[in-house]
């Protein structure tokens, strides 16, 4: 019966049963000291003469669990028998158990099968686990639906962004950059709030710390809303269950990067300035940014931190020429919003045009084709209530709660402009 | 303040608000009764003078709440004021407040945006999201972490199904058919248990009521297994979960259905059956099949309901050439196997090799070429533990408790082969 390394601590005097990896070895001649890593900890096993074993083999052993000031965790086992379930080879082409800062990010990434061995880059995705759990348990405790939407679709016509072409058994398709369309339907099938976890796909060339060419997308959607205000109120709620869940269940993995989370009180502190006052405050800072790029995100999350004591802020108003046609209009601007964190634009969300007649119109506007569009435009066609949502990038809001320099750091198989493999 | 319709019992005599859509208009002269449809349920306005509205418009009320017998669910609204907040054109492409059997599946999917709105079609997919949270539930509760992996992939080497081919730059690349290769590599990180709700690509040209060429993978891995049979075990616990809760939450939309789902008692006394009895279970019966196919299938469904008062069965020791090159060997056979619901396949599973020497022995019994999967290959070269896993498709596993006629109807958007829209 094995004993997980976490429980040993209560099973002093007694024989255990472990299995793990062998994560480093000491060895002192007539002793050698090995840390046994599973998945719940890492514990110091004590063994007669020489390991025998290398780093990385997978071990199953048996012993007597017992009191040591001076192990991780206070505790070690004096084993009795030790079996080898498989075995690593030496040298591994990186290493799993040092410090991060000994390996680049290309060479992490490269080494991925291997590195994500290491506890510390392990932790990022214990952590992304916590968050998708707690972004669906909230959102279910409000009365939303989980939905899968199809990522094929038949034709491009969300527009801006690039899209990744398919064959599709000798017909072009496309990877969907969105669920968007897919969501507003089901919002006015009649189950008004929706989300869906799924992977979102960007042909951009970009190659930097803030993209990936593939995603996940947390999407939300929901019905009966009067403005954008309703969908940061939602954010907020939402962002604050997934911090306050984290602050509780990754205590030592925040600790461990150095990192923490935001308090409920702060993330209800962030304020919410227009496009128009976001570029005021920018300029106010005598920088020459007449747009909301990278170092305007920058400045206005410094600013909010500094004037209102939370790391989020919310820009609402943008122009219609800066969002997608289905943005719902408000004068020459959008109900529209962006959600900056630390920095970091981690969210894009507004109300959406509900009216028939308005769709048609901005497609007019936008230069669409609404024949290319009618299955999307039949949602409006035949009743659609007003409504609106929004959409956060897992990786990016991984990035910036652990303080990670890209966001590729925070896709566990990360696909950019060079990279489809491991 | 908007109240649902499914809380307008609790407030007889009071003035309520209700948004929602027009479900279905009876005009009787000086009065109309309409049915409102929101997201919790249907209940009838009772209208001065005629309705004003064409079915599925979307609308606003105000009213007072009283009982009545002969209205559904015993209430209704008695209309003082009311609001359209869209409009839908008439006819509509479907219709949606009929009986199902009126439209034919194909007619239901080239209509899906409108047709989802017909709440016995919808249904489906409110016990589809109970799905998806009852199976995440369950294995976090035995200690797994969810992982979400790239489905872009730059080699397809997992042999046996087509791959759908992508333009990645300029480069190809390809849709991935499972999370297998990644799955295990996570198992081996040292997460020790894991599990992915992602999508699967299989491009296929099989146009039948059991495939789809994009579905949705509930895909499992664990270390430290013995045999095939703790998979088993693991999905036994994994299924009476997932049916123990849609029992609870989902009683009405079951009943709806005619459905019913396996008790824990049904799910635990499953059979497991090696192949070679497989095929001679079905021998027995006189048919003149030599192969798991659909028709021995349903035969061996059919014996464990007979036989063991069970939905399920389990067929392992699967011939070796039947498997992919990863499956551990057992003599000529593998530790691998189906199980069977109510006459489909709904997951193949099976232990792994974990050890270097025996994958590169298998590489070469399969003709692949080990430089070729490299980076899978390292997973085993630096200590792996002996694990296994599975994957259920969502969409079969849907279809199948509800009794579904084909697994299209259990996919919100599905993708066959001449279906890209909507």
């Amino acid at each position: 019966m094995r004993t997980l390394v976490r429980d040993v601590k209560g099973l002093l005097g007694q024989r255990v049963e472990l299995c793990g990896w062998v994560h480093r070895i000491r060895e002192m001649g007539q002793v050698s000291f090995i840390l046994l890593r599973d998945r719940s900890g890492i514990v110091q096993l004590v063994v007669q003469g020489g390991a025998g074993f290398t780093v990385e083999s997978v071990i199953r052993v048996q012993g007597e669990a017992r009191a040591q000031e001076r192990a991780p965790g206070g505790v070690e086992i004096e084993v009795a028998s030790i079996e080898q379930l498989a075995s690593a080879e030496s040298p591994l082409p990186i290493q799993v158990n040092g410090k991060l800062d000994q390996s680049s990010l290309e060479s992490v990434l490269d080494n991925r099968m291997i590195s994500i061995r290491n506890p510390k880059i392990l932790s990022i995705f214990r952590l992304q686990s916590d968050i998708l759990d707690l972004f669906a348990a909230h959102l279910r405790s409000e009365g939303f639906t989980e939905i899968k939407t199809s990522k094929i679709i038949g034709t491009g016509t969300e527009g801006g962004t690039g899209l990744f072409e398919l064959d599709y058994f000798g017909r072009k398709a496309f990877l969907a950059q969105s669920p968007q369309f897919y969501k507003q339907a089901m919002v006015a099938s009649g189950l008004e709030r929706v989300f869906e976890i799924g992977a979102a796909y960007r042909a951009e060339k970009h190659d930097t710390p803030r993209h990936l060419n593939e995603y996940i997308s947390l999407d939300v959607e929901l019905a009966f809303i009067d403005t954008e205000k309703d969908l940061i109120g939602l954010e907020k709620r939402l962002l604050a269950a997934i911090f306050g869940g984290l602050a509780v269940r990754d205590e030592a993995i925040l600790g461990d990067w150095g990192a923490g989370v935001p308090d409920p009180a702060s993330v209800e502190a962030a304020p919410t300035v227009s496009y128009d006052e976001a570029l005021e405050i920018v300029a106010r800072t005598g920088s020459r940014i007449y747009e909301l790029n990278p170092e305007a995100e920058r400045i206005l999350c410094e600013w909010s931190a500094r004037e209102h004591g939370s790391d989020l802020v919310f820009v609402n108003d943008f122009p219609r020429k800066l969002r997608p046609f289905y943005a719902f209009p408000k004068g020459s601007g959008t109900q529209s919003f962006d959600c900056l964190f630390r920095g970091l634009e981690i969210t894009t969300g507004g109300r959406r045009i509900n009216d028939y007649p308005m769709i048609l119109e901005s497609c007019a506007v936008f230069g669409l084709d609404p024949a290319s569009i009618a299955d999307y435009l039949s949602i409006f066609k035949y009743g659609c209530p007003p409504h609106g949502g929004f959409a956060i990038g897992l990786e990016r809001l991984t990035q910036k709660i652990l303080g990670l320099p890209s966001v590729k750091a925070a896709a566990l198989f990360p696909r950019d402009r060079r990279r489809t493999a491991p």
